[in-house]
């Protein structure tokens, strides 16, 4: 895993932004967060109007050795069927993309399943599947830190096909349950608060899997002063390679529109490796995972949508997307109060 | 003004819609609100895959008697300013408008500007300007009715040009001292209740505004029980004619995008006149004008965004098109399970 520098924010480019939006033709203030965020867009990419031509989604796909111990709704073999489904573009996530105008790549991180010879995945597979945290660590050191660099390979290698602003996405079944765990160490919460129902788990479920994750951090120990430590023990390769996408997006000041819960725990790990990345994210929605919203308090971040979503695969994201475009569109094309002969206040 | 017969929810339609979402490749439920507002959006048009070709914002502009009295932070001529504005294409709304794909539509329904050979408005002026109700009725009854009518044959014109779905939009400086006015005698609040900043007034004057409404209320004593006496005694032209424009697109089966405040008033105008409208609404935002949540409580609708837009136009009405659109294509493309050859539960 290479070492990133992490540009700052930049203050000025924001505060030009900010004096922009208030010539506009519009009550000060009165397009509240659609201001917000073009101003935060400012200061990540050093524009003060930015723009972006190319949207895109990585996907990062992986199995989930606990998924085999009950965790989940649906069976482990999902996770490869949704995998072929995003290539034959019938997943949420493609209809969604392609509604937003944004490039869907879909990474096998970790899929227990042969994808050879299929095109439009991107093959970057670790390992099939990670280790049931149950028993074993999900991954050893070396395989999180290697998943981090699969994220960072993958997304600077869009970055330099254009892509100039990136959402978060995954697929795996059972991957809520590594996301709680890494929610609940790396926001000093109790389990229970940061558990739920992922695809839609009944009350006897939810309690198994608080349970389950109780037992895998007893088990474990991971270091909670050390990201690498939690992700390796209790996380999964989908959040390790997305772990990376935010880091090499940050990297480049490419904004990061960060998804659901599973996205939520790689920014946590991100945030907690490198500080300097928090203000190159941008919160996409308020899932109905309880947790998100644990994760959103803690990088100090509000949601743009409130849908309840609870899907993943980065479809809150790219939804995300229209709203921010909306930002940027706003302060390049609105008619200043000169410009436009409209009296100010 | 002519009656109009407005049809009902096709419960069928709805269901179907419902049917189909839960045999899509996601957990059950879990695109929540754009899975409900696919099956509303079902049952409004009748068609169990419903899809929109034209979306259309329809603004009313409109100048009111009261803004004289110093209830806005504008002065009044920006009422006019920003029409012309919205006819060069500058203004947020044809910002966002541009963005969602959607006609802008500018009726001059009662400003106080001679418009007189300008393209790119739709001339129907009944007053220049409504009456300041501090002193007299805003509106005599038949000019209430006769706004009415101007959004029904605004509308059903749209609408046999193609537009299949529309959002609600206005401009008229002062339009929130109305609005506040009939929210609170429809909804039966206080009128601090629901009265707020508008575009952006000090503590002062937020206390003159509403002791300015509370005196015009006493003044007129409009009937609760009679919506068109209220909106003509307290209310205005863009109000009148938004209420027009929901009958219209109602009796149509045209869902209507409800924006911000001033179109909120609108629709508790048309929903009280008519309460088969009600099924035809979406609330598109949820504003930062403190008698909005009133109005969606009153009429049970849930909004989409919460981005603390204050702006009006339609603007907050056609962000949400994004988010409708969203939910009719998931509904029209994603694949089954069967079809994806993907487990279920």
């Amino acid at each position: 895993m290479n070492l990133l520098s992490i540009p700052s924010f930049d203050q000025i480019a924001a505060q030009k932004a900010c004096k922009r939006q208030d010539v506009l033709t519009k009550p000060l203030g009165s397009l509240g967060l659609l201001e917000k965020l073009s101003v935060s867009l400012a200061g990540m990419t050093g524009s003060e109007q930015p723009q972006f031509k190319q949207k895109g989604v990585i996907v990062m796909a992986a199995d989930h050795g606990v998924a085999l111990s009950g965790v989940s709704a649906y069976p482990r073999e999902v996770t490869a069927q949704m995998v072929l489904n995003f290539v034959k573009g019938g997943a949420a996530i493609n209809v969604l993309s392609r509604q937003a105008g944004a490039k869907v790549t879909v990474v096998d991180i970790g899929v227990a399943y042969d994808f050879k010879g299929i095109e439009g995945i991107c093959h970057r597979k670790l390992a099939w599947g990670s280790q049931n945290m149950l028993e074993l660590p999900a991954m050893t050191r070396e395989q999180a830190e290697e998943g981090i660099q699969v994220g960072i390979d993958v997304v600077i290698e869009e970055i330099h096909k254009g892509m100039d602003i990136v959402s978060t996405g995954e697929m795996g079944i059972g991957n809520t349950t590594p996301s709680s765990a890494i929610t609940a160490i790396l926001t000093s919460s109790p389990v229970k608060d940061v558990t739920w129902r992922g695809t839609g788990i009944d009350d006897k479920r939810l309690k198994f899997k608080i349970e389950a994750i109780e037992r895998a951090i007893c088990l474990h120990e991971p270091n909670p002063q050390d990201p690498i430590d939690v992700l390796a023990k209790v996380g999964g390769l989908d959040i390790a390679g997305l772990t990376g996408v935010i880091l090499g997006a940050a990297s480049r000041r490419v904004p990061v529109v960060v998804d659901g819960f599973i996205s939520g725990a790689a920014a946590l790990v991100a945030a907690h490796l490198e500080p300097a990345i928090k203000p190159f994210l941008i919160a996409s929605h308020q899932s109905a995972e309880r947790g998100h919203s644990v994760i959103w308090d803690h990088l100090d971040l509000r949601p743009i949508l409130n849908l309840d979503l609870r899907l993943g695969e980065g479809s809150g994201a790219v939804l995300a997307f229209h709203i921010i475009e909306a930002a940027t569109r706003i302060l390049n094309e609105m008619s200043t109060f000169e410009q436009a002969g409209v009296s100010n206040k």
